[in-house]
């Protein structure tokens, strides 16, 4: 056995995400009252919320927009000098935008773009959310108390974008951002990589890059909403269901991280994601796990077949192209 | 806000735990049976084991002993470089005991003594775990598959130490070993530390330290094994009735970790408890979360007081010396 | 085997049950935004309240009252003719009170008392519950939608009733109402009966008789709410937590119906169960389960001791008499 | 309101179900190690097992045979008298077949086909079951240990038959047996009656009767078990995985019964579903919740459309007749 070269661990967790809405005060009542988030800020055409459990102030920016999609992806690091580091890795990749003065609750934040189009930042200072007298918890390791409103999701857990060229952007998080890859899926014997599931910490994924079957560009796959347990995912169903939300797929478990989840669309159009019980990659020395064309496509684990959307829409929705950029068996890009 | 020291991290995970038994046979029953895990090697008076969910090869040593209590504990570090760095850092506190081959399935380990002197070690070079066919599972992210017998732990999650002296054992495990303290006990108006809840990611925590009441050394108060599901601790409660095995407290909930628990007794007569959902700590600038005398007596999140024996009873079990070293309300030790 | 006497089978299900309360807008908080139930008619002094599964309009009637208790508890016949038998037998027992014209979507009620002096009212006629459109569930087999709102329990269960004669009320439920014995605690070597399990169906029971160890008469020992899964019993220990419910016990899970449990008190001091998981009764040549001292008091199942107070407090609270009427050990009359 | 006619409450439960297999040796792996039944009777070409729950000795005979399907099953009266007025309506309806000695532990049985061909019985004496030391629960009102083996299903829930003419199979079950109608599928404006859930109690259905497609007699759509909780349904459904059961549907809920499933094959074809959660139906005067097309096309409460096999194939299986019976849109006979 040689010796593994030391890893990087300068991003600590996936921040905040940015979601454009056409619909912003029904996707407002879809993340308050439905999934049980709580408005903390509201700045012009910006609401700005969080889950129970979330550190930060807000976890989750929804922003009036023509078309649905992801707007800003925020990253924080672990500390000033991993930024500094985080920054210079980017700004070598050619990738960088520049540096703003920060968003609600945030310091300085530097933007950049990964390979597909996607807008993401890095910072690290942040005003750490007090709760208000009414909605602090009786547990003093509680940043707010579980108000017992609709799915009630506890935090921000991930995301799912598409891209054209995935090998491209899970190279760049790996070397700007200094992600791990934990699972992945390769085609062709191997040589075509349609999915990676990458993460800056031992939790399974932050962020997965899935191919864009229809060759889009900056485009989400989808966006996840993190709860205790899979009796809480279980109890999601019922409520998306009793208040008329569209869904998609779920409960079942991911073969990939072996999370449990459910899908529903956000009225704006964006797919939002109820999960729990992925596993965490605690091994340093973990070998990306590999599925390909026959493992992904039986869906074997829990027998249930994903329905053809979940491999085509993505938002903002476009046409196919002419020649769509690859024809693949369906897979789960959960 | 000033740039924030960067973090140690240099220890991936609690890598496995020796539990000592005067009662091997019927520990070995209780582990693998009522427990559910999977027997992986036998040399000599020791046992080794594994939950379907550890990527080692085995995560528990069960050692016939005179009594029972905790052998040796054992830190994977996160690569060569990274347990060289520990290695010096444990040699400049004087705790050092030196280098041995390793044990079953590992490389190289540095042994050493924490200052209440539990035995524990580091080391990096492990070899994987690979599943005989029979026990290969569906799921490829998984290192074996789930067998379903009895409560079917999933892995190691954490361990409870006893000691004399909590500030100094934490300071040493911060220091030496570079872990975070995420959680702690402070009585008499902050100036009497009695328990630090420590960890080297962002899990909860995978060492504690509380202290012995008894004035003893050395001393264990619990081995813990992870369950994916809090439905799987009340499945747990069910198994361990059936079997006549010593309930000592639970199932309930933990205020500090917000960790769902069961604890028994093994028939050597260490606790064991059997644990899920506690919470990831993911800020990079998370502060230790402060309990006093009032906040841990009353046990107001879930209503249940603990035992007595749960702050008094630790392996191996010792009388009370004439003076013991504090006197307490009951808390929350786990 | 000898062929058995035919069941009496004339009574459904428990109706509805009143419970008195001297804090009336703080027990309505509770029972509508922290258990969730919906307020459904408004009549003086009295408000009236639904469970989402509830096939009648209401089954929980709040009073403000200068004490807690329970008020009447009604009993719905499968039919009008099995109503007469009811009331028949009632009236041979010499406990009839006579007709009122019935309460809130209710027809023509018998009243009458237990020997212990609780009022009760037998009836068959009743008004279906139509939910309004805000309230109709996308399920077409649930009577109202599940709004997702605090605890959120499904419907009425059971209740436990004090007796200062236990085998007097038992025998007068068992001939008056045709209910059958599923559990029974016995002390003393089997001539004590302290306590009763009761129920007009193959439900575990609707009522239980339980001794008044304080010799009051007409007392509540508790009104329990159902939900569908031991989830929703954890979920409740949280909510009620947050919201600063005083919690007795729980959760956990009773010896004698298998029933999953939390207790706590309403505002107005009536003890509360959020239960799920009994089992049914379908045998019918069930012979009664006899429980004695030893088995009560270990509460081996689970291990978790009754709290005192589980034994002695009962609403309306009373002070011990100067000779109590049986000195027991703890057992659970849950 | 009209009086309503007194409800016949002769029959108590669904006694036990006979599995016909052409793969006995399979089966019974299936049965014993992967849903943890226990064995409690061979006789030649036939198996006696019960789940840990079950009040006879036992719920469910694996009889080897040519081909899948069912064979006998028998339903308890609730005693004698009520066995003979059974035994007089059938007999009116002229499919009696005559007295048998009785099965295992059973006494005298009337045995019977209903319009459709399905063989049945109708008994009241019976052997209680009594646990062996090894198998004896620490639960006194538990007929079993929980054994925490495989699946571990507690007991028979209900069955699901095929029939060619559901109307007259649904009304000979509501006259012969007494059973009620809690549930049906009325396609064709009202005309056409596919689907009837029937009971002889408050539980949703111990017998559906669902249109044979096929034009098929005597067809099993499947068999159920109980687990007491949504999360068992989900831990079987990863045991099943693992074992390389087929796994037709689910984890998910029912609209008709809101009772939460999973549904696999039996090595020997019989579709077997594991199953929690519906709802009791207490109502005396309940009225049928009727389902059309549309609603039942649509699957809209849980999202998750049922695969055309679940229409489609019952055991034993047969090639589509040259006209199908009706063509009907998918739905839900489970």
């Amino acid at each position: 056995m040689t010796a593994s070269p030391e890893r990087i661990h300068d991003i600590a967790h996936l921040g905040s995400v940015e979601l454009l809405t056409p619909k912003l005060d029904r996707s407002l009542w879809y993340f308050k009252d439905v999934l049980g988030m709580e408005v903390v800020h509201v700045d012009g055409q910006s609401v700005y919320l969080r889950g129970y459990g979330d550190h930060a102030a807000s976890a989750l920016k929804l922003t009036a927009a023509a078309r649905p999609g992801v707007g800003c992806i925020s990253w924080r690091a672990i500390g000033a000098a991993a930024l500094e580091r985080r920054v210079k890795a980017i700004e070598a990749t050619g990738q960088g935008l520049g540096w703003i003065d920060g968003d609600f609750c945030r310091g300085p934040s530097y933007r950049f773009r990964d390979p597909d189009g996607h807008l993401m930042e890095v910072y690290y200072e942040e005003q750490k959310y007090v709760a208000p007298d009414h909605l602090r918890s009786t547990l003093k390791n509680l940043p707010m108390r579980y108000t017992a409103k609709g799915v009630n999701v506890r935090r921000t857990d991930h995301l799912a974008l598409l891209a054209r060229d995935v090998p491209a952007n899970r190279a760049f998080a790996q070397t700007a951002l200094g992600f791990r890859m934990h699972e992945q899926v390769l085609f062709e014997h191997g040589t075509k990589e349609i999915g990676a599931w990458l993460s800056p910490s031992i939790v399974h994924h932050q962020v997965a890059y899935v191919l864009d079957v229809k060759g889009g560009s900056g485009r989400l796959h989808h966006f996840s909403l993190w709860v205790d347990d899979r009796a809480d995912v279980l109890r999601a169903a019922a409520i998306l269901a009793e208040n008329g939300i569209f869904i998609e797929a779920g409960p079942s478990r991911h073969n990939h991280s072996q999370g449990f989840y459910r899908y529903s669309y956000a009225p704006g159009g964006n797919r939002i994601e109820v999960y729990s019980g992925s596993y965490l990659v605690t091994a340093p020395d973990w070998e990306p796990v590999t599925w390909n064309e026959e493992e992904r496509g039986t869906g074997v684990y829990w027998g249930t077949p994903l329905p053809e959307s979940f491999l085509t829409y993505a938002t903002p929705d476009i046409a196919a192209e002419a020649a769509p950029a690859l024809k693949v068996p369906v897979f789960d890009p959960g």
